[in-house]
């Protein structure tokens, strides 16, 4: 027991063990010893005074192993959802009950034909635009025509919507869709020609007072033969062009990607048709039992487990808003943007990390942001309107859209979502006022993640109050 | 229309908005030229090439925001799964239940008693030190008289557990707790003291043969005046006083904390009190209907319903360990140091970012991890002991306590806990093998967050099978 023979090749190893340890290194006042004493008494040592690396005074801060737990229990935490959903319910996707949704009458098809009619008011624009051009229209004159062309836009989907009785919610909300885009489009078509006309004005005053060359020449040549200059544009392949583009922003000359991507266009197709079945199929699957299941406590104003549904809808109604979100902004565009070879793909800027509402509204939505600040923002404060009252307009804008997109095709005008847009000003307020950084980013998610499913809560309890009383 | 009178207030309002708004810089070829042109004219381009910031070709990569979106999707499920538990069972919560856990029979208290009577041992152990240190006993005979109490150690609750009817699971879980505790600090009492007698009996050696100083008075003197010396630390004090401590490795000379810091003790004591509470709270609440829920598709052997079950209860299984963790490793384990002035409070490693199994292994319980290190895996490596088979040894040995503390007090012999660690040898293997960084991490996560509740499962199915068939 005592013989201290093989030392040498003992302690080598023992040292080497010692590195993969996390022992404190020997501070005995024998440490320099070593050699003359036996084996293990380095290991006489082993405490040390330190703190608890949870503790404030120790200092650390790596936590990085949280961010893969929380992504853990993420995918696990809803993968049991997804399996009790499954348990609960069996499956309940059906691709052809989606072809229902669209049609009511196999003989009546309502919103294709109100978007053939929107060919009418797009060559009544441009052939407006024409008129205007040649000054065979007085300006004023072609203000009122627009003004009662954009307000017919708006008017005929809702008056069809109301009337037509085959036309289904789902397809209403889609023809509503296009001519709404189509409003903001040729609201946006008016306003850049009108610009060109008052332009060419200027410069023809220029050129009469200061006799000098045409402003165009200057710029350099060869970008410049290649555009087209004002009334060149009023053309059908023009406006048309615009109308399909993925922008709610005129302009003369669209920047232009140099080719078609063939990969890249078959990637964000995959993208978006399965995209879509994951859509449908969540939809389906887990949406619409969640809401179904919403309606008892609702009625009887069970306040617990209105709350405990709540909850249990924001869940697939945020992620299906997110993979819509994926969807719509950055697959569908992206491809139809490719097949135009239009080469401006900014439709959304990093939202996720966005610290305020306001940074939110003005980053998700990139075309309509754009939109609401070139043609409405703007002209309002060149127009002398303050920056808040201007800001508070754009959201009233907003909500009156997302109104007319809601309560049309359910046609019951409950203001829920325009109340739901209203209530940002006062939130985007709060958020600027009381929370930074990380907080400010945690409060508009919560504000997403528990905003929609409340609205979307309200319209359909009173969709199925209104219309399914006898089934409940 | 035309007139553009008040363009210098107007456009610099215009400007000052264009900073606010994300378009791209004006590009146009006559951007120099907005002196001489009238409102709105900057407004002209407002697109230009680029690509989607998902697209792989943008280069984007800030996603900081989703961090914040896992943590707050993940307190809006569970509050809703909390919610939902309190609408299907009530309040489960009965702090009275918890006392009838450690007492069946008010007057029979075996466990106390076993604790109690652990206080032979140490007195034991300490004798038969100190005749070993005046060579009394000699060394053989001194480590057969040990390995015999070491083995009363280890059998003696294990006895009391299976034949007193009246001692409770958890106990019995208490009891056999302590006694493993008590077993390892005994071990580790043993091996130092004898490092001692081996290190002064080379010193008496290297004295006789080279006539040196002593080695003690070389070093820093200041510090080895207040330093025990071998013979010297076999008092009750000392070993008392080690027994107390919270660490398994026995020093001579713990290092000592200046002073008991009263904030520091007192908010330890409140963490301790509160989370005790929750512990139980969550446990009655959360674990136990959703374990006898689980009971029924087990006995079915519905393998999707078992999968579905599963998960349900890895959240809370998950989440009752952590708290657990930090209730004992960071609250208890720093009160009863601080209290003792105790000074190494290193009890834990940051094991949440462990990218091995290996490495969670080693961090996440400290005072074990350095008992194994120290007697156990170095000592066999210093034999000859292969590096592997050393690990796998220390495995084997964490697996047989493992089993040795939920075995005994629940009176049946499964050797799930057991299968469980040596489970971690594979795993272990398969995880160094092929996962890397955050796939590793996330890789210990799972095994973690799931590999817990099977065992639980199994444990508790095979026990309710046998004591509470009719019951079901």
């Amino acid at each position: 027991m005592t013989d201290p023979s093989p030392v040498p090749v003992r302690r080598k190893k023992a040292t080497r063990v010692l590195s993969v340890s996390h022992c404190p290194p020997d501070k005995s006042p024998h440490a320099g010893d070593t050699d003359k004493v036996p084996r293990g008494l380095a290991d006489l040592r082993c405490h040390r005074v330190q703190e608890s690396l949870l503790s404030s005074a120790s200092g650390y801060s790596n936590y990085r192993g949280v961010l893969n737990w929380c992504v853990v229990m993420l995918v696990l935490s809803n993968a049991r959802l997804f399996l009790e959903n499954l348990l609960k319910y069996g499956i309940l996707v059906d691709p052809i009950q989606v072809v229902s949704l669209f049609v009511q009458d196999p003989y009546s098809w309502p919103a294709l034909c109100l978007l053939l009619a929107s060919n009418v008011f797009i060559v009544c624009a441009l052939h407006m635009e024409r008129r205007l051009a040649s000054a065979k229209l007085s300006e004023r004159f072609g203000r009122l025509l627009y003004t009662l062309l954009l307000f017919t836009i708006l008017c005929l989907p809702v008056l069809v919507v109301l009337t037509v009785v085959s036309i289904t919610p789902v397809g209403a909300v889609f023809a509503l869709g296009v001519y709404t885009m189509l409003f903001l489009k040729l609201f946006s078509y008016m306003d850049v020609n009108r610009w060109c006309r008052e332009r060419r004005l200027a410069q023809t005053r220029a050129l009469g007072r200061s006799q000098s060359v045409p402003l165009i020449p200057k710029a350099n040549g060869e970008v410049t033969v290649k555009e087209v200059m004002y009334p060149g544009n009023l053309m059908h392949r023009d406006i048309y062009y615009f109308i399909f583009a993925p922008t709610l922003c005129y302009e003369l000359n669209f920047p232009r990607s140099p080719r078609i991507r063939k990969r890249f266009l078959l990637r964000r197709l995959l993208e978006m048709l399965f995209i879509m079945q994951l859509l449908v199929g969540l939809i389906q699957q887990w949406m619409v039992p969640t809401i179904q299941n919403s309606m008892k406590p609702f009625r009887d104003m069970d306040y617990s487990r209105i709350i405990e549904r709540l909850l249990k809808l924001a869940v697939p109604n945020h992620l299906i808003w997110l993979i819509f979100f994926y969807w719509f902004f950055h697959s569908s565009m992206n491809f139809v943007a490719e097949i135009m070879r239009f080469g401006d793909r900014e439709f959304y800027q990093d939202w996720w990390n966005s610290e305020t509402v306001t940074y939110f509204w003005q980053n998700w939505n990139i075309p309509v942001h754009r939109w609401c600040l070139r043609h409405f923002y703007k002209p309002m404060l060149r127009r002398g309107v303050s920056k808040w009252a201007a800001q508070a307009a754009v959201f009233m804008a907003s909500a009156f859209f997302h109104e007319y997109l809601v309560s049309v095709p359910l046609k019951m005008f409950r203001l829920w979502a325009f109340m739901g847009m209203m209530s940002q000003i006062p939130l985007a307020w709060f958020v600027g006022r009381f929370l930074r950084g990380n907080y400010g980013n945690a409060a508009v998610w919560i504000s997403l993640i528990i905003g929609q499913p409340i609205a979307v809560l309200m319209y359909v309890h009173d969709y199925y109050i209104l219309n399914h009383e006898k089934v409940l």
